[in-house]
């Protein structure tokens, strides 16, 4: 088994998508993160949604969330405009803060593929072929097919 | 709007969970990880897959993922095999390396949610009510409230 035969659709975004696009898709989906692909195509980062997050929040609230409690809808609302007119770069943390996109071939062996999440502390894997993003290969599809029996029947065999 | 209007089911495991347990339910749900209680009940920290991975895969093949090509299927099933008879508290790093898991009350406010997934990078909140956990908040569930209009119709709108 591969990485390409466990490689799943994942959400791509260019520097120049537009920042309420993204955390739209953010939502759309249910993962935690998005790949940022440079303007050749080849992936440059991972935007998670807590770096979104980071970007709208005003810092001293990040430092004490119970100060979010004195935010009305109005105040609310104001934090969500700070995503108008800004693209995923701008949301993107300075460099040395960015987190590493891990990337594999798709011909990675699946212990290959579990050595580089396990290396990197990450959830989702980008999977390459010929220097274009296939998709990614998450931690829970790795499982699945490492750890395929399982303890209830509560999943259907071809799910 | 608060956290106890959004919050959602999340799987958790205790700390005498056996590993292979809380490999499958990684596996079975699309998430890349898992809250875990302590003896009481209470949330104690959070299990990601990738720490499963740090158990399992060899210090000096998560220093150079390509050593990994050299392991067959024999030697990769021996790997699955370490999980056998540990628990979930085997697993835990120790605890200066643990991660926070991030816990609001039921009457969080969503820019308090966002604040705490801000602060501590985190993707997911446990959303407590009186000590115990009613679920958890994701980042992904916290954008879909947040930013509900999607720019395609590919989702319907009661998904």
């Amino acid at each position: 088994m591969r990485a390409g035969d466990l490689v799943e659709p994942f959400p791509t975004v260019g520097l120049s998508t537009d920042a309420l696009t993204a955390a739209r898709t953010i939502g759309e989906h249910r993962l935690p993160g998005l790949i940022v692909l440079d303007d050749d195509g080849a992936p440059y980062t991972v935007l998670g949604g807590s770096q979104v997050l980071r970007f709208m929040i005003p810092g001293y609230i990040q430092d004490d969330p119970t100060l979010a409690r004195v935010y009305d809808e109005d105040a609310s609302d104001k934090l969500l405009h700070k995503l108008s007119s800004r693209t995923v770069a701008d949301l993107l943390p300075r460099r040395q803060d960015r987190d590493e996109l891990p990337v594999v071939d798709a011909d990675a062996t699946t212990v290959e593929v579990a050595a580089v999440m396990a290396q990197l502390h990450s959830p989702v894997v980008a999977v390459l072929q010929d220097g274009l993003v296939l998709g990614a290969v998450t931690v829970s599809r790795l499982f699945e097919h490492l750890f395929p029996d399982l303890p209830s029947d509560r999943r259907g065999r071809d799910e």
